[in-house]
């Protein structure tokens, strides 16, 4: 448990892809009631579909913590999300194209609302609590399935109007074929069980399939952990020279692989860059339930709490 | 001119790999003396040695205007600089590492020293009075001989220690090869000609000279301009994914193309991204110039001026 105490009690949402995790984080920073259910998906209309079940979610919490009332509620989504406008831009698996999820929420929640980025929510936690807070030019990256990321320079967050931290879609060289593709389709996680699906014919338990072939001498899952490996390091570097990143926190379910990950990693980076400051890599302290945390400090500075 | 009026002149200088650029700024913001020197090049002292030609300049420029007694001086370097510091921290083509600029500078000069790096004090101004500064997020790329960049954040520089902004040291795609290069040895002006000698065998005039005979139908000529818009392209969307980037700025030689650069390089970065916002493709509109204006307005910032 990260979270300090503050005034009163706050709901907290981290609408994903397949799931909705909710809780009510009380005045002491007990999270309380926390579930998991099903994400509606409703192609006619997704962003509605999302808020009724919120609403129903903070019935429930309502009537089985009554010694806990929430005075504001944080909701955080994936996609690209303008949290200062209160728009969920676009979504690619949740469907939703600029739907004004904080007028509605506060509308069918009656309290104030935060809404903003599931990873970035989740980074800020990371960032504030685990083993970057020393460094004021970091980047949080959530290796999983798909790859996300935000983006801390100066100390705060990049947001972009929720264009930043697309980590997961920039170029890369592409290791099957001349010229590049995405991040995502060969650092991570989703990809190196894919690929080495697709090389071997041999259905593994994932990436930490792969990485146990790897281990024990398998070529091709030694080659597709690498390749993976070749791409993060590819797109740090780029992190270092655009904006000087100090810090890279690796986090999701790829950073389980601890230090398989991260010490070819570090010598990947080390041989990609010259004069230019090597980025401290480390991997993320915090769990699944740091999106909760983060949105749960959302909602309580809305009421000016202390986090 | 672009600069307003202060309470006093100030000094300004631009410190090249080949010139130094001086003058004086007086306080209705007109630049008197302008005079460009070659950079002393010392390899036992690099750093005291452009200071001492710096403290040359001063008494002639104020022996030639005793109306306009400067009371700061602004000084631009290349390389990596913490202006907060006031450290050249390194410059591969005028040798120091890590020298206290703006601490001996004002010993020397006598008067407060503004100590910063020259792309980013020429971007600071560009950014200020060019085509970009209704963006907050924005990159200034100045691609000549070389390639550097100032980086905008939430309408911040973003300066990282000095180390932000390397864009000519991110990898591309190599053009000539299996794997990466880097952006300078494919995009920059300098890569332009160079490549294109080596391949056809024919000195011609700059990027300049190679873009001559691309638009009058040479092979060799058109490819290699194309593998230097492929490779900004990259870059610039690098930019995009990472920070979000709205709007590229582009400076220096090579910007002097006009459409036959920006067009282009507007469609490769448009095929290049998916999702992502499209960043505006500006051509920079402050000439040489820019970097003396930049450290004119640093040295009156040190003064509490109005820029």
């Amino acid at each position: 448990m990260v979270l300090g105490t503050a005034e009163s009690a706050v709901l907290c949402f981290d609408v994903g892809g397949t799931d909705i995790k909710a809780g009510v984080v009380d005045a002491r920073g007990q999270v309380l009631g926390m579930r998991r259910v099903p994400t509606p998906l409703d192609p006619a209309r997704p962003g509605e579909a999302v808020l009724d079940r919120l609403a129903e979610l903070k019935a429930e919490l309502a009537s089985e913590f009554p010694e806990a009332p929430a005075k504001a509620a944080g909701i955080i989504v994936p996609g690209i999300v303008d949290s200062v406008a209160g728009v969920g831009i676009y979504s690619a698996n949740l469907g939703w194209r600029n739907f004004p999820f904080t007028a509605e929420a506060t509308k069918r929640l009656g309290i104030p609302v935060a809404f903003d980025h599931d990873v970035r929510s989740a980074a800020a936690v990371e960032h504030s609590f685990g083993g970057s807070k020393e460094f004021n030019d970091v980047v949080v990256m959530v290796v999983g399935t798909g790859i996300a990321a935000a983006v801390f320079s100066g100390g705060k967050a990049v947001t972009a109007g929720g264009f930043a931290g697309e980590l997961g879609h920039a170029q890369v060289p592409d290791p099957d074929a001349a010229g590049s593709t995405i991040l995502e389709a060969v650092g991570s996680a989703g990809a190196i069980a894919k690929r080495y699906h697709r090389e071997s014919g041999i259905r593994v338990d994932g990436a930490r399939g792969v990485l146990l072939r790897a281990n024990a001498g398998d070529a091709v899952a030694a080659r597709v952990w690498a390749d993976a490996v070749d791409a993060l390091a590819f797109t740090i570097c780029q992190c270092v020279n655009i904006i000087g990143t100090e810090a890279v926190v690796v986090g999701g379910g790829l950073a389980e692989a601890g230090d398989d990950l991260l010490e070819p990693l570090r010598k990947r980076v080390d041989a990609i860059l010259d004069f230019q400051r090597r980025p401290q890599l480390i991997r993320a302290q915090l769990g699944q339930d740091a999106g909760l945390l983060g949105a749960a400090l959302n909602a309580r500075a809305l009421l000016g709490g202390t986090p």
